[in-house]
């Protein structure tokens, strides 16, 4: 089996790309290093440095490689900042994608899976469930629909087999924790190295189940293979909710600091957001094991190893106005 | 009033240009007439040659003429098409539109008046109510849907005004009879003038309700200074549906020829889409006036003066699997 990750040089990819080589695929990773980097990737699998808009390059890629899977995990997932980075967000998180579905369509690939986001719903009943009609609330979320849209248009017109995953606040080790912009455990715990206060927009109340990267994973690796997985959409992630403040106290604990919390403006969020995950556990006979604590403390782990990063500024803001001050 | 007009070169956006300004506002043509015509950009208006993908052009426009009004509507609506060009597509009809909502927020323009479409809805309950929650099947109906999301987003984060319309197969003086691709009445015509067959994919027994354009442009006119129609969705158009043979069957008969129909192997399409229009008729005191019969005699009698068109190919097809032979 041959399988093209995209992003995998990122968080969620390169944990993919590993699962993957485990399985016995031989992988391909193409990641343009904007949120990855290249100590993530396996040794076992081949690298193409390149953005997923270089619509010759995924060409030439498929050409070569005949690819039997396409694993699309690229993107730029800042839900919040996506509303002031619309252009970007659409070109990345849409037209990339829609880029490798004509290459999978063009070249005959056998599935292809996609990492969608609980961002579809929107403000919905809880816990969301894959029945619901997804009603995005920011440019990330709307980018992610319209490609899930797409990939049933695509099945429907040329039988392109897809599965979408809608994961949820994923996090884990090799996270990229110098991006302020998103990822709370990540900026968090940089914050935390630096001495400074972790940043919380609101009153902290706002509630995620977070997910640990191995509760996710395995399930989009095997979905591949999978007929019951055909054509299908999945919520993956953990199920139980804690509040951003809860979440502060579980990282300072593993970071061995008393909490230090920095209460900024609210931003413009969905307040709850966690999902139902009886349709994942039932067809992949599957349950998250890694409850937060225990996560927590193994990212806190990783991290010390590791050190701060210096967080970059997105370069490309489009509109200023309501910019939360930190962000700018 | 000042209004920038996107596509103003075009069959509906010429249209409208007409109309505004009558009603006394300054009119900015931007059209990088791809499917328009200058001749058809009206001689008070202001005319700018270039794409809503230049954003520094949408800048210094809007930088120069402080614009009240944004009313879009460049698109490549070739619905059926769409399918087979993702990428050019979704550049056009969702990058394009973002571009210029971003400058809308920027550059604190009053009201953001976009033309959607009636494919948002995809196959649905008859006939279509603004109500129902869309599901678009074809690559133009998402982009659609997503500019539609895209502007109630912005709306809410920045409070930028908007009217969205959903007009459906408008037909009528200075329609582009030269694109094969769409537009079923202009197509139809441009044949008879060639001698050729009207050809009909599949059976020829899909309905649409074809709208004559001075039905729709007055009302996408006025909804810019109407609090009623702030942020609302409208759908427009005529209410009763006809067959595609029936149509074929008025247009012979208005260009005074014996029907001489080519039927051709069906495509996906909805096979009956037509829409509701209490809600325009309650806001807007409206209702169409007039029918198919009158509606395509003006049309004939506008084609027979200005003649047939060389029809041509699109050059960028991405995807040619399954594409109907006559779009080859």
């Amino acid at each position: 089996m041959k399988s093209l990750v995209t992003g995998g040089a990122g968080f969620m990819g390169s944990h993919l790309a590993d699962y993957l080589l485990k399985m016995g695929h031989q992988v391909i990773v193409l990641d343009d290093l904007s949120g990855g980097f290249t100590e993530n990737v396996p040794s076992e699998a081949h690298f193409t440095e390149g953005t997923i808009l270089d619509r010759d390059l995924i060409d030439s890629l498929c050409k070569e490689h005949n690819f039997d899977y396409i694993f699309h995990l690229a993107a730029y997932a800042a839900e919040g900042l996506s509303h002031f980075i619309k252009h970007f967000n659409y070109q990345n998180n849409l037209i990339g994608s829609v880029n490798l579905i004509n290459a999978a369509v063009n070249y005959k690939v056998k599935r292809f899976i996609f990492t969608s986001s609980i961002a579809v719903y929107g403000v919905a009943q809880l816990p969301m469930t894959e029945e619901m009609v997804p009603s995005p609330e920011d440019s990330y979320g709307i980018a992610k629909f319209a490609v899930e849209m797409e990939l049933r248009a695509t099945a429907e017109m040329f039988g392109l087999d897809y599965v979408i995953f809608r994961p949820h606040n994923v996090y884990g080790e090799r996270q990229n924790i110098g991006d302020k912009y998103r990822n709370v455990v990540g900026i968090f715990m940089n914050q935390i190295l630096q001495g400074q206060p972790m940043t919380i927009f609101g009153d902290g109340e706002q509630s995620r189940a977070f997910s640990y990267i191995d509760d996710v994973v395995p399930v989009i690796a095997r979905s591949a293979a999978m007929d019951e997985a055909r054509n299908q959409i999945f919520n993956v992630g953990a199920d139980k909710p804690y509040s951003v403040n809860q979440l502060a106290h579980q990282v300072a604990d593993a970071m061995d600091v008393e909490p230090n919390l920095g209460y900024l403006p609210a931003r413009n969020e969905v307040a709850h957001a966690f999902s139902d995950h009886s349709k994942v556990e039932r067809v992949f006979n599957y349950s998250p094991e890694i409850d937060l604590e225990e996560g927590i403390r193994r990212v806190a782990a990783w991290i010390k190893q590791h050190g701060a990063r210096q967080s970059k500024e997105f370069g490309n803001i489009e509109i200023t106005e309501n910019l939360p001050p930190s962000w700018t």
